[in-house]
């Protein structure tokens, strides 16, 4: 542990700072906040946490803003974290590390960090933001985690775009497969970091991340790895729909190598400088492959399917989600008006095809029709 | 149907030919003989016989050499399959097509085909060409449906530079995520058809097999698509050992990704002219999902994982598999042979790990651990 750095044992952070003599090494080190402390949020936490414990050129203790919650027993989610050592609402029995501190107050959680980790869902991305104008050291570096852009007619709402431009900063992302409980269990996972331009933060950034079991690859991608998070939704709702028709593994295959590729195809229609090479790593067709194997977008497709889209989305997602909207489906719509805009939706059967399913406009058998001899899937 | 072509619909078909006085359309028609009548070559005999009955530039009949067995009920297979139109041991409740004529006879299956599908388990390919030399007619194009090429120190023994070199013909390839039962029963598929120098003959490939559920790509690679229907059996295995120790969709994606990965450097280590794209195909990403989800590779090695090693591969191939050998074991041990030969081991930390696990050096666990803080795999 850095000297001077002292561990909070108690809940009382509040107005917590850096030593107050600190040494020319410990003013050069890296201090990490990660905003958001939900599920994958608390996870990301852990990881770093136990990377800065370990390394020298990062101050020890990660900070970690916790919207604030009072949970049934009364007491306060960020005190109850600090006491324990666990996020007990979003990832229970998992020590996050003693050297995350749980703090609710935003600005005092960023005031003294160049790491800023975004890792909220991304509807709380603008508040946050306006929030932090201002506040934030004039050296921040930033990463962002969230999943789920909005895609409009103008183009994609990149999420790192959105960052930089609103706090005038640098910000990678990081994507891939990455289930969070799977991740805090420490089995093996991988993730891919995409940047702009500066390879030397990227592996800054990879360093924090990596450990063991966690394998963190860089690309210079930014927006091919950031639509990789968001349109592989898509392409999970495909596959619940053909787990759901029970057409086996061949089919199962089929769908996800064509959302695959109309990914590809779809995020280089939006970005000419997208590689296809990103596709191989792990934010491509490995989080494909976990999302279409296991996940909430498959799973209530799947269900959709089973009852022959007798029962909406809407329903499903009201039974099944308690009333949050399916990601898939919302970019499924985003994906079509895009395409629709530019012409050019009969490239994208799949991509069509699950959008006029989702909204009830053809049956959950459509999605191995639009296939059936069409040679833009070739 | 083609004027002047009967469907036989009895047994007695040994000196069948083409009609007497051909007119000359007849004569330039494409003749398809499918060499080979186990499970896939039944599927590929089905799917080729609706398209040659559709296509003028194709004869009718499509003849299908038959290995002659005799059935329990003492009666000749190639006899019950041209009676009942199912090849009833390899397909069972399958019609073929009235166009598809069993012939045990290899000599005159051929001796009338300028088109040759190969499509018999590859230990028989040898003595299927060396009887063939002679018999086949000059102006006869190949194609190869056999998975599983032996790989050697000196290289790997491609089925179809065999096929080419033994008959002097040229020769393409297809594979792809083919469970044989799905496609027999017309659910959506794909295959790539891998081809040297003529796309015009991949594209008469591509023609005689698509169907509406089965779609076909043809692309210029055909070492690369000959090795993924190889090399994906490896990765099978490392996929079924994921699932016998029960580390989640995070951990069987990121084994299935770098299984695809080191797929393409052994690829493009052979031969320097693979191209990265074709993993992107069917037989890529495609069959690896459908080998890595279904397929007897993933089921033992997760039966051998679940005894963590306690019973011998050998012992489960004879319990399982009635004594056949499992392609990925045998292709693990051949390809890691060509990667010590080549002094490139450890560029391969999967595959390697794979084959010392089989022949019982390193535990199931060792396929996580392998991958762990280890950089070849990023």
């Amino acid at each position: 542990m850095a000297p001077g750095l002292e561990i909070p044992q108690n809940g009382h952070l509040e107005g917590k700072d850096i030593p107050s003599s600190p040494t020319d090494e410990e003013v050069t080190k890296s201090k990490v906040t990660v905003i958001g402390s939900g599920n994958w949020g608390s996870v990301a936490a852990k990881l770093i946490a136990s990377n800065t414990i370990k390394m020298s050129s990062f101050h020890d203790e990660v900070r970690m803003w916790v919207f604030e919650e009072t949970l049934p027993t009364g007491e306060k989610l960020s005190e109850v974290m600090n006491r324990t050592n666990e996020n007990v609402k979003y990832l229970p029995g998992i020590k996050l590390g003693k050297n995350v501190v749980a703090d609710p107050d935003l600005d005092n959680a960023v005031k003294d960090a160049n790491m800023l980790v975004f890792v909220t869902p991304h509807q709380f991305m603008e508040g946050i933001c306006n929030e932090l104008v201002g506040k934030i050291r004039g050296d921040v570096e930033a990463i962002s985690l969230i999943k789920g852009m909005e895609v409009t007619t103008e183009g994609p709402h990149m999420i790192s775009t959105f960052i930089s431009q609103h706090l005038g900063i640098n910000c990678c992302v990081l994507m891939g497969a990455n289930i969070a409980d799977e991740i805090a269990a420490e089995k093996l996972s991988e993730a891919t970091i995409g940047y702009r331009e500066n390879k030397e933060v990227a592996n800054r950034w990879a360093q924090l991340f990596a450990t063991p079991y966690f394998l963190v690859t860089t690309v210079q991608d930014i927006e091919g790895v950031e639509l990789c998070g968001t349109l592989k939704n898509v392409v999970a709702i495909a596959a619940g729909f053909v787990d759901g028709l029970e057409m086996g593994n061949n089919t199962k295959a089929a769908i996800m190598r064509i959302g695959l590729k109309e990914m590809r195809s779809f995020s280089k229609l939006l970005f000419s400088s997208v590689r296809d090479s990103t596709f191989f790593e792990s934010c491509g067709i490995a989080d494909v492959i976990a999302t279409c194997l296991g996940g909430r977008n498959r799973k209530v497709a799947e269900a959709f399917a089973r009852n022959s889209g007798q029962r909406s989305f809407d329903e499903l997602e009201a039974e099944l989600l308690q009333g949050q909207k399916l990601q898939g489906v919302l970019t499924a719509g985003e994906v079509n008006a895009v395409l629709r805009h530019r012409k050019c939706l009969e490239l994208f059967p799949l991509f069509r095809t699950v959008h006029e399913i989702c909204i009830g406009h053809l049956p959950p058998s459509a999605i191995v029709q639009c296939c059936e001899n069409n040679t833009a899937m070739l």
